[in-house]
């Protein structure tokens, strides 16, 4: 009994490299979700009119970054508030692999917080605070230092769409340069004035590329701020290799990646639900 | 006792990493395999006419191209029907990872379900029924958004054979641009006649690029088809680093590729036990 | 109980790919984190004036850097002895992946160890011993053959900052080449005259390139010097990438490295935490 | 008790992420070191003349290439026979991954297996067979189609040494093409001319690339070989990058070759124990 328990799980361990893992997770969750769902949604403070199915997004958006290596120790993911619409969610000041539903803060129009409890924050939570006010439409922020954008962020080459999973990026992906309005600065979006210009050269796109930075993405939720983080990243890779190759690349067109970003849309539960049964496990206690 | 009997299992985690798990697989199949075979081949609902070790290539062949990072929440393996040879076999719509025998449905000729059960299907199911159709020789159809094929999609430089394993491509690998017919769309294959048209550009060769969206790879049997998917990427990734180094590569030749491509079948058992040994545990329960 | 222990542990195990490794080793710090502590900081013989916290920088130091792909059977991370500043401390001759607090010895300032007791030591001791010599600021060195940075030791092209996180690469990398002193050698800096010389190459920057062999990154800490040497190769890595793109990058001017920089310091503990997190682990027994 | 026992090893599997596991794997070690070196080491039926710890080389080394992805499923390490010098040894058919030192055979000088007792050969045996006999130095042969090395076997750009890990490479690297002097082939080196002609262009050189197929490399000791097949894919991966930077590379002159290879020679039991420590607990049953 204990022997076939314990066979039946440890078994999953072989399975625990790469991928792999990821497939345990799908038994693993039957077992343990319960418990994971607590860590994933449930803070020991409740957020009011918040609920639990927004902060598991944030927390398994902010965990498959870091697992996908589109994040390391820095980055950010939130949400805005979905009752308070001028409030937005972020974790307190942490690696985003180790985010859990109790580390979810509540911020206010201007970037603070509503009840620290002694929580320290992210010093760039303006890229927020200033993409919330500006963008009525948006209701989810990530920010990464994707090793695929950085060299797009620095060079003259304007980052397209290369296939159809990062259609979004046909649209076109403006490059804010801090330099420009602001001279030599830490680099860093630490004040509002440094929000507010960097949502204005975002305007109206999915994704802007910061100059010696990162990039940040956003999206009428969190999965799909999340899936166009990824495949920003995916895309600059592939549009480097594509450009090693010579002659110019036949990439989608505006209208192309009009329509192949609604049946991103459709259907990206398939990719999503692969990625929360991979992280839900990193969550059980 | 216990002691031992953990021991013996929980050592072999020390070994789950990267390609180490592969191994530690060796010796878990001995202890599930007769559980993680009937998962990986027997359907809760029987699918008649179609043997136990088909489904299992087909599940082993989908989670080994994820793991390989041939797939990532996207693509799909499907199979003629063995006995009724206007029909095909493919998962419902799920991450290949996630695949089991238990999700593989019947479609007729036309793509559309035998016996759906509610359950969903894939929008590009047509890449499979028009190559059928196509392709009597056909027996296995493999698309792919592998990440080494995407830059020559968009490219005019052709893919070539760099060595042996991939010697089927000296056989010339064709591009299909659904622009060209069907001018701005989702680029997705979700109906008959752009299923037919890729078919047509597929003609008598055993892979044909999508521009700006991946790969098909076909094959005699499901092992060839999941081999050639695989091989298409890495040649890819080696093409472009070959390009890189500046001067035209010395590629295979096509009587080079003919020759090599009859020893691959002779020793494709050799890597696919291999990958079987990394699958199996995947799906013990 | 036995059967919920086991559980709640193994499932972490599925988790145990990638980063996701990272994740499950919060929860297994909780148990283990006496032990693996005494491991990372206590030496069976103590070593006088050296506290725990010091001895612990440096296993995790050494031991994330083989995790990150920066080491592999090669290099090392040693400190200025915190109490004798005459001395250092380093690793007996040993793979970076697998030092403990035990394999810590003291070295004089001219590379000779205090109390050897039977255990080999580095032949390269001398990049160490020479620094600490000409550099009194310096209170951590770190020496690399990492693979980002290689390809820059024997090109023209010299590195440059490429985003915030490797600022203090803005201050300008110079390249030592043993070649130029002192002939054909094994490139390895096997004496006291190479050491002063890659010293005075080195002059008041954080990191100098060896040709044809690899890096040395210094710091304020070990945590920082950790940080550079991790930061320097990804550097590396993006700068090929936006060179390959075409075009002049728009690097990170001197004066922007200089405030990044302070950022750097004041966040560090972010991504150490992180990685302490990930390496804690594996030094319980 | 058990709590403590099962914790204690499980606790493990936490770290069994990439280069983590290769830790884990040193505490593994001490309890099960028995049981896998009597599989790294003692064949079913034993084989006159040849000790134990030749073969757990062989084994390690097959295994630690695919661990490191320098062979996938194909490839193959011999070593000549230590006390029949006409006569090597090297796995039946199987996957270098999976091999044990039950699968290692003996050959005569013409690459007939001595005892088949029914197990499959390679069909390249002869690559070793005719190495041995034209180079009686040669004690072990590595065959791989590493990945780094394919782009140079089809270029016109040499193989130099880039850093002095590889400094083997500093005597030059020849390229055999099979066409030259047999036409079109299906690439493989399946009978003794062949590997005779190959043998020829290796002449007295550590290192042979092989046109669209992969190389060969030769050593005084199973473990040279071994680090010589993967500095090797090491060294091409890093010259593309420095190519690809512009200018040509500073590359070792042949006098700093011959000097870092003797260094190479002493220290190569640093990075050998790690991948033994790798290893060992993937051959436990």
């Amino acid at each position: 009994m204990t022997r076939k328990f314990v066979a039946r799980w440890v078994i999953r361990s072989f399975g625990a490299s790469g991928r792999l893992a990821r497939l345990g997770a799908v038994v693993a969750i039957a077992l343990v979700a319960g418990r994971a769902d607590a860590i994933a949604q449930t803070p020991t403070v409740p957020l009011a009119g918040v609920d639990a199915a927004l902060l598991e997004d944030m927390v398994v958006g902010s965990r498959i970054l870091a697992e996908l290596g589109v994040l390391d120790g820095f980055g950010h993911v939130s949400a805005r508030h979905p009752t308070n619409p001028n409030h937005f969610l972020m974790s307190r000041s942490l690696a985003p692999a180790l985010v859990t539903a109790d580390d979810i803060m509540e911020f206010d129009s201007d970037g603070n917080p509503v009840d620290a409890r002694g929580r320290t924050v992210f010093l760039e939570r303006f890229i927020h605070s200033e993409i919330y006010r500006a963008r009525p439409d948006v209701m989810s922020v990530v920010h990464t230092h994707s090793q695929g954008v950085i060299p797009f962020s620095v060079s003259k080459v304007p980052l397209r769409a290369m296939f159809h999973n990062p259609s979004f990026l046909a649209a076109g992906v403006p490059v804010w340069d801090i330099r420009k309005e602001f001279g030599e600065t830490s680099m860093l979006v630490e004040n509002a004035a440094l929000g507010k210009s960097l949502a204005a050269t975002l305007a109206n796109k999915p994704v802007v590329l910061m100059r010696g930075h990162g990039d940040v993405a956003i999206g009428p939720t969190v999965k799909m701020a999340v899936f166009r983080a990824y495949y920003t990243d995916v895309n600059a890779k592939l549009q480097s290799q594509a450009i090693a190759l010579g002659g110019e690349p036949n990439y989608l067109t505006p209208g192309e990646g009009e329509k192949a970003d609604k049946t991103n849309f459709a259907v990206i539960d398939r990719i999503w639900n692969l990625w929360r049964m991979q992280i839900m496990p990193t969550l059980a206690k």
